[in-house]
């Protein structure tokens, strides 16, 4: 009855209490463990530290699982340290270190002979130990060298008021499973709909799993309302592609940018009725905003809808300095919004906001036993037209928490914290001997290349150079695509995406520097080993 | 600083540790306040207590917004409780108690004035609040009179790793995001796909947010292979057809059913190539699992795909003895599997199992900044198809957690428990003067009709019994439409789905009497005034 307690609710906080502190001592044991800001070695060394987790298998184990159908005999988990199953730390920053190229191995191979686990280890075990493991093999987006992606680290209050929303576990699909988390939820997204459309008369908003989600929430809603092209620019996030593959719709056309911004011009020559555009406010490869009031002005001209990707720079709304870069946004039919971008929720935060609430009556869905007709009358709250999900975890309820900690005015305080930060680091870069800026920030994604990548090395030194940052386990940094190659070919970027609310400059200026040795180490490297290139 | 510190990872353990336990505090005052199963005085009296909690929109505030631009002066919570803004338990079973139809009043107004705070409260403030009306305001899963849906109280153990998940915050979409996470979430998955396909020689899985995603998922993959028309029993989950309306596919072809059971020789008249099958193994309203071998025979006989519905009763895999109702699920091409039903998980945790791996292949999409091929040609995992999501939670960990802590055999044990409750739930049902038994429970559902409706109240009282008890906070308890009535007429049933692993029989005797009284009595108002029904 131990491995099975319960958690919350009636008689069962107990038992969570007993619990979480294992979590978080393993989890500790593991941040330790690794040391830097995500393990070094690459998947290979990540994979067989699992496997020498798990344990060798037993030659007895394998008998027993062929007696006993199914047996999986791994359920017993070894005492292996992490760190002493990776390798040491590749120096690839230095000459003649092994090129991370010919380091890296194929797919990491699956840990494990691949049944589950027949019997348990209890719940303290298997708690302390893969929270332990998974801490340890984790990127920690809390350490300033984990600077690639839209991934921020999250904030301890919304983690804490996760807890309470696991632990109660309301399932926002019918109002008797989540009385009270359904008027929480609609209290705040009724909030970020006035944040996004301030003087629309009935604007609504609903939570999703993220960008992907509300874009796609976006290309549905013009579809139900006669659209049948999707229009995009060369800057778009795959998911609205992908979207109008989900949905049905024709492949969207894209429409030229200049300086990864759409541009208004060629948007306007191509544009029809039935046409639904997709602009971006805050791209993923640079934070570069579309000009949203050209934009919207197009589409009101051309009767075309426009749906905005504000996934990454929506919450600048939250900065008095900074929400005038969203001017415009209030003339979209919809706007997604992510806060687990700027917002530091845990994934996954994301909201889709419209304009007029009646358009999304275009996700109604009738389940009698959800929301039938005659309980709706009766003043039952019909949830299920909230989201093309059905069962469905509150996540608002962190939001609001955190919304109320710190109000819309400490959120703004951290976006223009990371956007001055990602200027300052800008700054930097354009002075740096061994890199080069690609452009000013907008948000806080600072685009740079090493100068050698220009002379000597090309796209693949520096593909190359994150991967051995990568492989030694010295930092995460993106990479970006952008037309800036002779004849408007693309060529490869680094990107540092900055959503650290409390780092300065001063945390990042020694990962310029590594950097640009790594370049400097990887062009050699890369000359006197050819095959590894 | 305070409300803005960051869990996890790189120093941020300390304040996560600070700020837990009063969210559990709150959710112990929440819980301690409530007393019953549910908020009693239904949607509008939470949506009041909300707005109580808030204070008074004091004149003042009102002035402060209009010159201050968006201001809310709604961010100070008061101090009112929950059970004091609530009204009095609805005495609904008792003769002359007001009827609950007339009770419940139209949809909840929104609480405040709409806007988000603009200044915080500090986390500690904003925490222990809302996570005492969260608790005070849910309907508790982990109370046997909770037992509406397939809405389970969720372990602890994967509560408390659920922590350790949302802290660290690896995203699932690219590996430099989460090294280890994507191992342990392909380590977990290969094993579900081995315990749905164990003799398969190429199966894979996919987390997902649930059965209504695999579901789409199923029709998704289906569509790729060139599948042009759904075809589902008329017990399927509505899910499937929302699936084929989101993806540009037919409506559904519906097969009849007897029992809640798909009649094979229907299915065989209509079926065609370029057919893919819906059949669902636990059906929402009743439990019941569609005969499996005869459905895969005649698929295949007709060259038509076929998905399968497991998102109830799958985890039944688990039980030596319970197994065998599955038989047949290991010749679909694909199975949708929730364990946040059976599985004990906090939403979401669902799962998508492929017979071939290659299948899956139609989820593959690049994204230069996510998995480019020279990254994946040196090593580093594509993790962009395994989901039709981007920015994804590690929702395999906790699932991970709670299989490696309690093994198969233990979640197959509590299985076989809610389905051995449910069989002498029903029995005492079948038993029960004021009561009639649908039918034998196949998995933990029982339905049950009070004898007073089939003699004079009809569907009205049966919605109005199931109202009555979540108004007065007695019970949640479902409803289910069957084609029992003349001339095979839908019915309303009342359903209870049995997902308490702890409960014994002698818990839900109570209920029984309580729907048999509450039925009684809801007749009786029903004749007193005839206005409110």
């Amino acid at each position: 009855m131990r491995a099975d307690g319960l958690a919350g609710g009636h008689g069962g906080a107990d038992r969570l209490g007993e619990l979480i502190p294992v979590a978080l001592r393993g989890m500790a044991a593991g941040v330790a463990e690794r040391g830097g800001p995500v393990p070094a070695g690459g998947p290979a060394a990540v994979a067989a530290a699992l496997v020498a987790e798990r344990g060798e298998p037993a030659p007895a184990a394998a008998d027993e699982g062929a007696a006993g159908g199914g047996e999986s005999g791994s359920s017993d988990v070894g005492s292996a340290e992490l760190h002493r199953a990776a390798p040491a730390p590749n120096p690839a920053a230095g000459p003649g270190g092994q090129a991370p190229a010919a380091a890296m191995p194929g797919p990491a191979p699956a840990a494990g002979n691949g049944a589950l686990p027949r019997r348990g280890v209890g719940a303290e075990a298997a708690l302390g130990q893969l929270s332990r493991l998974l801490a340890a093999g984790s990127a920690d987006p809390a350490d300033p060298a984990c600077a690639a992606h839209l991934h921020c680290p999250p904030l301890a209050v919304a983690v804490a008021a996760d807890v309470v929303a696991s632990a109660l576990n309301p399932s926002m699909d019918s109002w008797d499973q989540a009385p009270v988390a359904s008027e929480l939820e609609r209290e705040f997204t009724t909030g970020i709909a006035r944040l996004c459309y301030p003087d629309a008369d009935h604007p609504d908003a609903v939570v999703t799993t993220g960008g992907t989600e509300s874009n796609l929430l976006g290309l549905l809603l013009a579809r139900e309302n006669g659209v049948v092209q999707p229009v995009c620019g060369a800057n778009a996030h795959h998911s609205v592609a992908r979207a109008a593959w989900l949905l049905g719709l024709p492949v969207p056309i894209v429409v030229p940018c200049d300086g990864d911004r759409l541009l208004p011009d060629a948007l306007d020559k191509i544009l029809t009725p039935g046409c639904v555009v997709v602009a971006t406010a805050g791209t993923t490869n640079t934070g570069t905003l579309d000009p949203l009031p050209e934009i919207a002005r197009i589409c009101h001209q051309n009767n075309a809808r426009l749906h905005v990707d504000a996934a990454y720079g929506g919450m600048a709304l939250c900065s008095e300095t900074l929400k005038s870069k969203l001017d415009g946004l209030d003339r979209a039919d919809s706007v997604a919004l992510d806060l687990h971008k700027f917002g530091w929720q845990p994934v996954a935060a994301g909201l889709f906001a419209a304009r007029e609430a009646a358009d999304l009556g275009a996700l109604t869905v009738r389940a009698e036993y959800l929301n039938a007709d005659d309980d709706t009358e009766a003043g039952l709250p019909d949830l299920l037209g909230r989201s093309i999900r059905t069962s469905r975890r509150p996540d608002a309820f962190r939001m609001a928490v955190t919304v109320h900690a710190l109000g819309t005015d400490g959120l703004g305080a951290l976006v223009e914290r990371c956007c001055a930060t990602a200027t300052e680091v800008a700054r930097r870069v354009d002075e740096h001997p061994g890199l080069r800026l690609w452009g000013p920030p907008e948000l806080s994604t600072v685009v740079l290349r090493p100068v050698v990548a220009d002379e000597a090395g090309g796209d693949e030194l520096v593909a190359r150079v994150r991967r051995a940052l990568l492989e030694a386990g010295t930092a995460v940094i993106g990479r970006a695509a952008l037309p800036t190659g002779p004849g408007g070919a693309n060529q490869l970027w680094l990107k540092l995406t900055l959503l650290h609310p409390h780092a300065t400059a001063a945390d990042y200026l020694p990962l310029l520097d590594r950097i640009a040795a790594t370049a400097g180490a990887e062009l050699v490297a890369g000359r006197e080993s050819p095959v590894a290139s």
